[in-house]
């Protein structure tokens, strides 16, 4: 049986998020699409991995939220035995004002664009 | 002696900007350092490499700057045997309005928080 230590995930408090880490978690289509979905429920909403098809294997999927977790982008819990997701809002518009909504506001035109 | 072609770089035109590698590009210090810098001179105002003294060596500085170059970041063009550099302002502003200024400003607030 995991122990709760082995259950707990590693997240940087805010005073330890840095940008350039940000913009490279921001970097990947993928990752971008995962943040784009979280950003996308209602404030404070969690959201399982298994919520959003990916076109990529589990494991890659699993690396790349652990990149976003890891940059300080998302949080991640476990309840039972679902990984539930959700945008560190606060936390990112606190240190880089207006980042996260400038990002996804030009994903969607590149989106838009592109299509 | 190196023909018209071999002086040209190349550079993506702005449609074929993606946000994707300008987040990517933007996501290294050394880069960020460049962008800060270009972006902080007079508008259409060159700089050469030379004019920045990044604590990397000459070959990693060129990488960095190829890097920012494909990405759609910076133009670079020789001027005898000088390579000059100037941000593409007007095509990120174009396609993502108030991005560079957004980054800029989230790393300027870093630098004050950290220092």
């Amino acid at each position: 049986m995991p122990t709760a230590t082995a259950r707990t995930l590693d997240h940087p408090v805010r005073a330890e998020i840095r940008l350039e880490a940000v913009l490279h978690a921001l970097s990947d289509p993928v990752r971008l699409q995962v943040v784009r979905f979280l950003a996308g429920l209602a404030d404070g909403e969690e959201a399982a991995c298994s919520a959003l098809d990916l076109a990529v294997t589990k494991s890659t999927s699993t690396h790349h939220y652990r990149v976003l977790r890891e940059a300080g982008l998302i949080r991640q819990v476990y309840r039972g035995t679902a990984k539930m997701s959700v945008v560190r809002r606060e936390d990112l518009d606190a240190l880089f004002p207006g980042l996260l909504d400038t990002v996804l506001t030009a994903d969607a035109a590149q989106r838009r664009r592109l299509s």
